[in-house]
């Protein structure tokens, strides 16, 4: 098979990156990585060389380009079949992809207001209107698949689905959002896994700094 | 196998209830089809009984509830392998996918100014910021994947991404936003398409008024 190769933008702060690199990272699939800094604030000319879209994520495989986050999942789900992307039952792979859909086109106020942050110190901020109800359903989400699983993940196994959420998994944390004890569980062992711990000890040797992002 | 039930919200104005009906439609899947109008400012409280986030589109197949209109359609075409709701190869099902999630979670300006509404005479309106730069991304997905496939649809046959941008070809239409003849000659063959007329037809006869949407 030739290489898969996933473009990235800072680990510190680059949130859509995270999803597929802890999705493929976590699932053992091999590639290469090749980091192209945020350059704010006139954007970086490259990302319009690697991506349809000129932004990052994007995966090359041979001739073909992927983008989008949840498109490049699915994209190495079908190529690597065995690695448990997915739940391998139906009714929970659909769920799995209506919670990852939720998360990538909703809970824009929480979005907006606390930035994926890895370096961040833990500190509360001055919250806009709905963000905690983003959290809410963020929350709701979490117990009901994890109690119907038996956890620790969502679908017991990490799965595409909890890297969708990676990235509020860090939000929640350094924004200080939630108390709930199943939260925190359910943040712990994200935080716990191997592939998060990778991502964030890059993170923690970056020395950009996107103003944008420190809110 | 078990009935699928679909439960959507007024044909005139739900932009996301129309992307799995004519998905499913368009590629010949049986299924019986609900309508729960939209019942503003109050919100209908029946969409809390059919649905884990209290919206529309929800498809119900036994006990399995799936939500997002990408992600039924992704259930459906799974469910359905030989109806081609995604192209056949998988380079090309990246891209549907890609670009169906592109729609999903982007082109914000556009949609919020520019609600679909099938009844609406053409007229154009004062366009905020960010809509053409939405509507120009959008023509250049159609004309370059039309370009590659031939058309008429963006992969040839009618698929998933088609019927993820079907809401988009009425805004195109009754806000009166584009004059590029490939743009024209990809929105008149999706107008012309069964399933949309049927859809057009229903949505013709409907009554109900949504202030909000009536830009």
């Amino acid at each position: 098979m030739e290489k898969l190769t996933l473009y990235i933008g800072n680990k510190n702060y680059s949130s859509w990156s995270f999803r597929p690199w802890i999705a493929m990272t976590a699932a053992g699939i091999p590639f290469e990585e090749v980091l192209i800094p945020f350059d704010f604030p006139a954007g970086n000319p490259r990302f319009e060389d690697i991506s349809p879209t000129a932004r990052v994520p994007v995966l090359h495989h041979g001739d073909v380009r992927v983008w989008e986050s949840l498109a490049i999942i699915e994209y190495v789900a079908e190529l690597f079949p065995d690695k448990g992307i997915w739940p391998s039952a139906a009714a929970d792979r659909a769920v799995a992809r209506a919670v990852s859909m939720e998360m990538l086109s909703g809970f824009r106020a929480l979005r907006g207001a606390c930035p994926m942050n890895i370096r961040r110190p833990k500190r509360v901020i001055d919250l806009p209107a709905g963000v905690m109800d983003d959290v809410a359903r963020i929350e709701t989400i979490w117990r009901e698949l994890r109690q119907k699983s038996g956890g620790p993940f969502l679908f017991g196994q990490f799965s595409g689905a909890d890297a969708m959420f990676a990235p509020v998994v860090n939000r929640f944390d350094v924004y200080d959002l939630v108390r709930d004890e199943e939260t925190l569980a359910y943040m712990n062992a994200v935080k716990a896994h191997p592939a998060w711990l990778k991502w964030q000890e890059a993170a923690l040797q970056e020395t950009w700094i996107v103003p944008e992002d420190e809110a």
